[in-house]
């Protein structure tokens, strides 16, 4: 344990993590609240930082604190805080915005160009004690959910926004391609809205037996062949693995009119077919990260329509993050490990 | 039973009805299909029907056969039909429209001028031995779905337009204005459309019972005082009542940029508080029946998302109608009585 | 002219209005521009203030600075301020939002609970000859664009957002009811979307004239018998009289599915006919202030689609506005009075 | 001139057409109505199927009457038709949908797997004295249109459904890529629906000249380097050109959240900036045909708000219609030539 003044972190340097314990704890600004920190979800994105040292444009060059996938507990407030009280237990939706552009003002402030998130070069994250937030980023959460849960209201809300920008409706088939996390919260989300059958699909078998276990209507070895022909056509794809062949191929199952929506990032320009998309007048969009998707997440969590704590697998203290991480990569049953920075370990 | 050649019917004729043994048991056009109806559920409006002669403008000028919420098996199809098969279980859409105005090409064929509607004046109903319909309009159901829950695809498609109006979404705190059948069910569909909070209002303490039974968030007794006072701002209201007070009460109780759905039909003028409407820019819609929704409904209530054999408080033979229409209005625990017009009885 | 560091301002008390020279020339904060106010129009909310001392639940307790149709020139700016300059020309968006509550959040600022909006009491406005503001919230204007011009960005972003709520589209028919000033800018907008018929209605020939001379396809007088009996039904009714006759009038003359949009404020409550809403599936909304309306705006009249300048009808100085109030009551010729506060006068 | 009872047309048999004598003047079935032809627009397809015999899946394998773009009179009606009446000038939207299948119940008649449209095989076109269309797809047109304008509304409604995909609304920045006359017209519409800015790109000298001509806020030679580099972001892209560089650039040019409508067919596969897709959310569609544009399209260029008739480079008789489609490939000052079936030439 670290003094009480002290903010014990890890740090990501050219692929090390570093357990440091020189930070102090941060002082939350007039309209912050300072939060413990009690369980953070590893996400790919922070395996990717730590083999590669950076996300496209995104490069880590000063040591940076990973992790986006926060919940814990409000210990202090700014001086003009008046929605938040110390003691609550929140998600941390992970980002800071301008508030004042067109895209924030237009209500997409997901794409604010001044968008401050967590664990993004130079913003350090949540693997630490302590951290500061925007109080209205800070969603109060009720004792129904655990703090592993709340954490994962993060790539939740990944989910509720896919599904959202989809307009998933009742009656809809829709097909998730990658059964991994992000995958496996959009099937249940879509079945959330009333989709009428979601079918998920991957080439590791663990992932979906999960998938078929969470209330998958199919679960689809892409390995066995093209989609197409293992199933009817879908009004709505949601594709979560980045993977070339799934992206193409979703277009040849997209029913006319069709929503496609690219949540999963791979190569940065693909060969699609512009002659599916028009003559099926298919609609195709991506998602960057969500927008006021908290309270919606929360709330299918809460109410037990989704199930977050089972998708945690291996929990880990703070000095045992780069096993964690090492574990996300290399072992096919792994599918969220949960890292406790207040926890000894 | 009636020969073979006869299709024996239910005919209205001032307040009263009689058993009809003399039609003949119709032949489908080219692009129809022949039904043996198998349920039909009682509406209100076949009740309004039977006790004044007449809904608004639709006056039954000649004797009429009610009844449009039905279920039956295709016998016969007409020459062109290439969609449908003999044998296949169908529940009816009970209408029929132009296909060529502006409404229709639109994709809102249910404000056709033209519709010819089961059951309005001078259409006859289901609640009949045998009825023909255009054959897109017959919509196999699987075997998971009963008789009975077959017939209430109909109403069941009136709350999946209402939510479909008020673009239910999953984090929305959603009211039910009133808890007969139509109620009942808009609240099922906001539930699968993973709406956060679903309550439902009435004054009718046994209907705010099933409304518990069926899952409903809060069940509010509307005797107990205005509604605003009851629970916090909702995102939407679906109007199932056409009382007067519940459709002001409304108005008071939507938060900022609600959706107002107006299902019920009451009083046809009606004072509003037009500034609340304003200041909170909340939308109003009301629904005419529905278009496009049976696929939906039907996967809605063949997965068990909505249990519609639990509705049913009533079965009844053609010559039983009489009781059971008037058991619908007298009887408090009455929701949804089921005619069979092939059974004897 | 007052001293260098004072800034006169014109202060409503109890039904009078007198010039102030005590005030000092505000600081602006550091996210805020200080404007030299240049032109502003006279809204009917300001004649509202000045006769009744109120609207609605804003109660003019303190000395109040009225005035919220302004333009001005930008001579300070914040130490934080980046996106504007010394010099620059703009067009005040007059109104500040928190930026962090579900509705800012959602893009709806306009529906902001603690929206601080000029000249609604407490607030002061822009009849002062300095004003600050938001630093965002200052829109640059090209030289095209007069002063007048520039301050009647404001009204015509009413009428920009009432189109866009009502969705506007080529082909529409559309009835504007009510030729004041958003009467007149809801109908250039709604030409300057494509429609295919603007109809104007009102009981003041002049202001019909006024329509007429703009472009309306039709210049309807309202005491010629029910609109209904007068033209063909309407895609969208844009309801900018506030007038009951009129409001119930637009129900009659929509076409199925037509939107009709409540701009103009009246009574608070009000008999609307619901009926006429379900049966035709009628969208309804009302409009309060705008969001996100000014850089359309002042394209529209930088172009010179939509000409503002013709609105004007009297120029006055600070100490003639008792006059202008007056004048906008009384002369029925009179549309759109300006004020400007930095001319003697 | 042919005899009274012969409709004169023009035959495409593997790369040559002749005029045929042969046909009968067809008869209206009892919802049809027979048009004389007076002007016909040739078309890219059309010159694509000369040249080649095939459109994708579409060939040519018995003779076939190309045209699509055309006007007439109604000359006879079937006899169920009361919604039409002999001597209306009409524009044809030449196709006939089932009306029955999902697309069509759902407003999306253009994705009806069963569309018969002019001119792709086997279904026969309009360069002929005369042919039979359903009465509903014989829109009248008012005097002001000429008969060459009426014939245009066929693609000037290819522009109104690509804005109307594309919601471009006032203040929008929109680029077209493309002059040709789906591009031109498609430039006019953005303009007609209030777009702040529309800026046309190609590499034909000519074109741009027209394109600015009739309006474009910019010419952009797409020869003089990437567009990213000659303009700044916008909110829409309307594709025109097929060319697979502008497909591509369209991306690198695109605001956050812009809509990017692919109108123009080239290559049925292309490699896209997926990355820029997800991290911008921009949407992507395609176009096929159009659904419900037409009045629209008739009343945006009877207003005189689009020109049509300035588009026609050149005039020919059915026995010049080789001429006609050679020169429309070869000519870079050509944009639509017109064919008049019933005059001699």
């Amino acid at each position: 344990m670290t003094a009480e003044t002290q903010s014990r972190s890890l740090l990501l340097r050219e692929h090390e993590v570093t357990v440091d314990d020189a930070a102090e704890i941060p002082t939350p600004g007039p309209t912050q609240v300072l939060i413990e920190v009690a369980a953070v979800g590893i996400c790919g994105s922070d395996v990717h930082y730590f083999d590669h040292g950076r996300i496209a444009d995104f490069v880590v060059r000063e040591p940076l604190v990973l992790g986006h996938e926060a919940s814990g507990t409000i210990r202090a407030i700014g001086s003009a805080v008046t929605d938040r009280e110390i003691g609550q237990r929140v998600a941390l939706e992970p980002q800071e915005t301008c508030g004042r552009c067109a895209q924030c003002l237009a209500g997409r402030y997901n794409l604010c160009p001044d968008v401050r998130f967590f664990a993004t070069p130079p913003i350090h994250g949540a693997f630490a004690q302590y951290v500061v937030l925007e109080s209205h980023r800070a969603h109060p959460v009720p004792d129904e959910l655990s703090d592993e849960a709340a954490a994962l209201i993060e790539p939740l809300s990944v989910g509720v926004w896919a599904n959202q920008k989809a307009n998933v409706q009742p009656g809809d088939r829709v097909l998730i391609t990658g059964a991994g996390p992000v995958g496996l919260v959009c099937a249940d989300v879509a079945r959330a809205r009333g989709a009428a059958w979601v079918g998920v699909s991957d080439t590791n078998a663990y992932r979906l037996g999960v998938a078929k276990a969470r209330g998958a209507s199919a679960a689809l070895n892409a390995a066995d062949g093209p989609l197409v022909e293992q199933i009817d056509p879908v009004d709505v794809i949601l594709e979560c693995s980045g993977a070339a062949p799934a992206i193409r191929g979703a277009f040849a199952v997209a029913a006319p009119a069709a929503r496609v929506v690219l949540v999963g990032m791979g190569a940065p320009d693909l060969e699609l077919p512009v002659a599916l998309i028009q003559i099926k007048e298919i609609w195709v969009t991506g998602t960057f990260r969500y927008a006021n998707c908290y309270p919606a997440a929360i709330s299918l969590a809460a109410s037990g329509v989704v199930d977050l704590d089972s998708l945690v697998t291996g929990r880990f203290g703070l000095s045992e993050v780069a096993e964690a991480l090492q574990a996300s990569k290399t072992d096919p049953h792994s599918l969220k490990p949960v890292v406790y920075p207040n926890q000894a370990g």
